[in-house]
């Protein structure tokens, strides 16, 4: 049974106030609510974190690989900037997805580059709240 | 039942063949029978077209609504130059999902911009012949 | 009696479909009609083309100035990228006119710079249907 | 009967004088007297104004759109640089057209770029004294 | 008594009527009267002057100070571009604030830019028309 | 009777201390007791808190309007990369006025864009502590 | 003996007849006819195909590698934009020499930026049609 | 007997007063003395003008061919924007020098790049009001 | 005698995790020994602090000058972009020595610009573990 | 019999043993004597000078004319900087042709970009010591 | 007694031959002739220097101070490149002129910015070998 | 007994004498004494070379490697321009380290980029003549 960490960064806990047009109407326990129950009807184990510190976030990451066998990180307001949370994950074993509820390449010019996309095995943007699912989808089908 | 266009843009024909660190070493043919045999298994409906020439590219998104649900498309090469590809999805109302073999951005500069995926729904990048299993994944959820 | 060629460049078989605030509610078919409209009323003989494909449209100007007086082209999605557009033009020694029907300096910033306008002869951009009749007023005037 | 205002920017009372390679052997004033029939065939009154200075032309711009029902203006000069123009243009309620003599795109990297034609219906570049007449066709097909 | 001098820059005497979501609804003669009644309670002299010429302004800052305390002005479309106007402030020895009505900062690229700011006391941009009362507001603190 | 947040970003606890010539002399206790006497003055209340912390300034922002009408936020080092402190701005229904004791357009050129003013309601710059009376000035005058 | 093939780009049909000065008078016949009986004297077999099709060239490189020892390719107007070739010519396993006719690191700066030439063997520039035979030259000497 | 007209721009009437390390200490009047009397004693007849206004420095550019035998100015502020400027100067068949009291280059970088200087003969900076001299001495050389 | 305080800053903890060929193999329990031994050897106090925490580093450096009488910091991941880091060093009077392990100008080019280095009395880069010795051996030549 | 001078720039004297998968493995006394051999063979005199001294290569290429009727010139290091070697071939009246062993097109950002090349007939770039031989062929081939 | 330093930079020795168009047809003999002769009868000793050499110009620089009471120096193609010509500049305590043959504003982009004139009293550049005679001119007038 | 080589790049021999508030006051032979004594107490053999000619630089470098066991050079105004330098120092096979005395991190943008920074072992920057002293200090250590 796989272990999964899902790292929200920062504001998502406001998620549902947030510009509804950009990130949608649902709020982040709503959202968490339904990566669980994904993660459970798909025999998968998850923790999910949300934390608005980009410290804190680099330790969850720095011990993550102790307890989980992979992330599912949304930086947030820390992709475009945060060469200190890339700098952990690529200082750690375990694949890591970096994942975005909007579009971010279709939004201003400064969301378009992410600093921690380059480190992680992948990246999933545009899907709203599914895009986390989907990355629990590739965490099912990775060892195939 | 969802029926799916797969739209696999310029040398992806050669794959298997192309640098094996970058994107693997199945050949498009055993890409192809994985997501029709992941389609089959969903109960979808996918036709998968390769096609090196932009402009067929751009006739087949023109008429896809017609007969398709949605497309999945790899750019490929056209992904970080073409106005024209950008052009026809726009003008299209079905969703369309830009998927990538490899991390594109890990790599050149230049293979970081792509013009298609500001007017696609989301981006998928990385997961090798995977990225196109999550665009349907998603195509499985979107009503949900 | 001048002889014109009318060159629609990518996407423009889609009028009438893409955005509408964009590009005007008229189709394709409904604006060929009022240039071939406006062409019979001053005495003109024009020929209209619509081409999705980069080479055609460069074999098209290629052989045109056998047949035509000048050209009036919208390139389109090819308007900001093909060098190879604009060497065809560079070689003929026929006029071309530049055409868009948008405003393209009131657009995305990639769509400000053309590859094609420094070998016409001018743009007019901005519009509607009306830059290509415009075109046409300025080859019945051109000798003046 | 419409009434249309044409504005030319600083230095075009010098045209004849000022590099013909560029701009052509017309004067000003042969311009005029050719804008002024044709407007005359056509069954339309302008007023035509040229004026070096940046302020007489925002403050002439201002007061059009009480007298006229569309302004032609080529800003010349000012065409890359003025802000003031540019607000004072999107500040009113009539139509106005940029027109060049030369074809701004084929010159100077620094007149590639206007700061005027984002706000205005259109842009026409590149035709000699016609680019005026061509802008006056315009008025005439707009209401069609 | 302090004496201050307003200076309204380029376009301001259409307000109400420029772009109403950018600028507001409110006349220059409103907010002058407005202006006027704040000095009044304040114990304050004012003279407003509106100008669209760069040299008028210039000219204007140039006497200021034999009759001023100090300058609150508007550049508006000449605050990203007036090398000019820069160089008068940078000479004379009275404090010059600039004002905008709208956020700059929250506009195009090109708004954000002040070449004018550098050389005053301080910047107060988005507040309407009352960025000019804040502006008292600083001179009657000033010598606090 | 109005309730308002000020918060201090980093290293401003220095204040008197840091570069006397930039920041002027007065310590962050000197400024605090200023905006406190001033707020009484006005009837108005306030609550000012100072933080190096990037995420601790996210957290009150976030929880900000459940108990003040308006933020006066002196973002200091974070003004110019903090993606996530705009994000907590963007995401929140009360009014935010960004302020700076020096004139940031006057300095280096990375102090001169600022990434949260765009969210802002407007910026004060360079006033000294007066910039902090200044937004409190604006608060009393907003529903005017 | 060495098989070679022989590309020319888009526009190459029309030699003779674009810009003499840059060119050359030669046409492509005879520029062909010079090749052939080159290779011929020097022992080698040559097959040589001009398209102004991009995804024709792709193809025609993809199938290269079946039935030549190498590429003389002059991607002409697709030298500074197509991805799609430079992926084609990375993806098989035979050399590939770029050519241009003019010297084109001594014309406009978009001509001096080559897609193709970072995964060609080498690049030969500015000697008319001598640049096709110097590339047969290497040839010749390659396995030495 | 050679007539030359001497043009200073914007601000330069407040020389003595503008920042004396930047500029010196003499007032526009001295100077304009100095340049008198050095003309005199050279036998040349000069006019000097200061003007604020850019449409005024353009129109006395734009006459001056008629009764003078070259141009000295002082572009001053309109040096790195001014584009009516450089084709007034542009337009008319004497020889103009542009002279700068300080040192351009050893500024801000914005005042390092002239728009002028290109149109001009040449461009004389940093020696005080003796540039000005150096250009007179430059007109007595002129026909050797 | 001296006393120092060294801060390693973010993922510095798993030194000896990360990448290998980057970082060398020695954990950060292994690189303090070998500093606190060669601090003992030369009589000089250190006192050894790891962060992940920008504002903890930022804090540790505000307070520093009342224990310690120079600083040397590896900002690792922040010293690319913390103008907060940069600011409070700024406002410190004692010294403070920017430190490397690996050449950050070998690196990314992201790696190759500090925002810290301009406030530091100097940087040492690219002598791995060494790179803090000669940091403390440059303390111990300081007064000479 | 032509006369031929093969400039080596900086660093060529190093090779064998300069990166050997960039450069090669051979010397330069071996390459030379492959030059002198192959000019033998084809009937051509060359003189062969190695410098790592701008100003030497500079005064070699300026007196080249009377003794030679071309040269070929790896500039090495100063082909990305030397516009005095640039000048000295602008200069003269015989051809000059650039070449590289490796392929400068493949390699960091700063060395894809000649100060040479624009001045010179052609530019051979990419086959090792081959690409002088390739010179020569073009010089053998040039009166044809 | 004046004694001034006459430095001509990398390949003026070639002038007269040099593109004729640029540089014009005075040989640099006739040129130094002409100073000397301009030097002689204004009373001032003048002593000429060419040299290609780069660290040659640098060290007759650094000594000039011991034997010169200025220098005049045309550095050509280092101009826009030598931080090691600007550092010896900037080291001595006479004052030095920066001069050029052309219009360097007028010609390439690259040669529009100079390294050494942000060092220098001033620059003069566009009068043919009269720019030397004005700078002789200042030295003339510079005690005045 | 390890022997070094101490470069001292362009105009260092002039120290002492240069801008005296960047450099310092000692003179090149007394900062030599110290670094002689130093290498002395220290049991290392010492070579010190000044040097303004870029060649002459390159061809010590060169020969290095047969006399020494490592390099320290402060290439000085070469720093940020010489390719040349940079590829000598990739060649050979001994240590380099680069120092300055000043803080290049702290001056002008152009002097914060070095070209030869990458193909050394690492940089010092900032500590005067202690920069070099750290150098033999990091020779010292080297081998532990």
């Amino acid at each position: 049974m796989q272990r999964l960490l899902i790292i929200h960064g920062p504001n998502l806990n406001l998620l549902g106030k947030r510009p509804v047009n950009v990130y949608g109407t649902l709020s982040l326990e709503e959202i968490n609510k339904k990566i669980e129950e994904y993660a459970k009807k798909n025999n998968l184990k998850v923790k999910i974190i949300q934390s608005n510190n980009e410290s804190e976030i680099i330790e969850i990451i720095q011990k993550a690989e102790e307890e989980f066998d992979g992330i599912i990180i949304n930086p947030a307001g820390y992709t475009h900037t945060s060469v200190a949370i890339r700098d952990s994950i690529e200082a750690i074993n375990i694949p890591v997805i970096e994942v975005h509820l909007s579009n971010i390449h279709a939004r201003e010019e400064f969301r378009r580059k992410s600093m921690i996309a380059p480190v992680c095995e992948g990246q999933i943007s545009g899907f709203g709240y599914k895009s986390y699912l989907l990355a629990i989808d590739y965490f099912l089908k990775r060892r195939d």
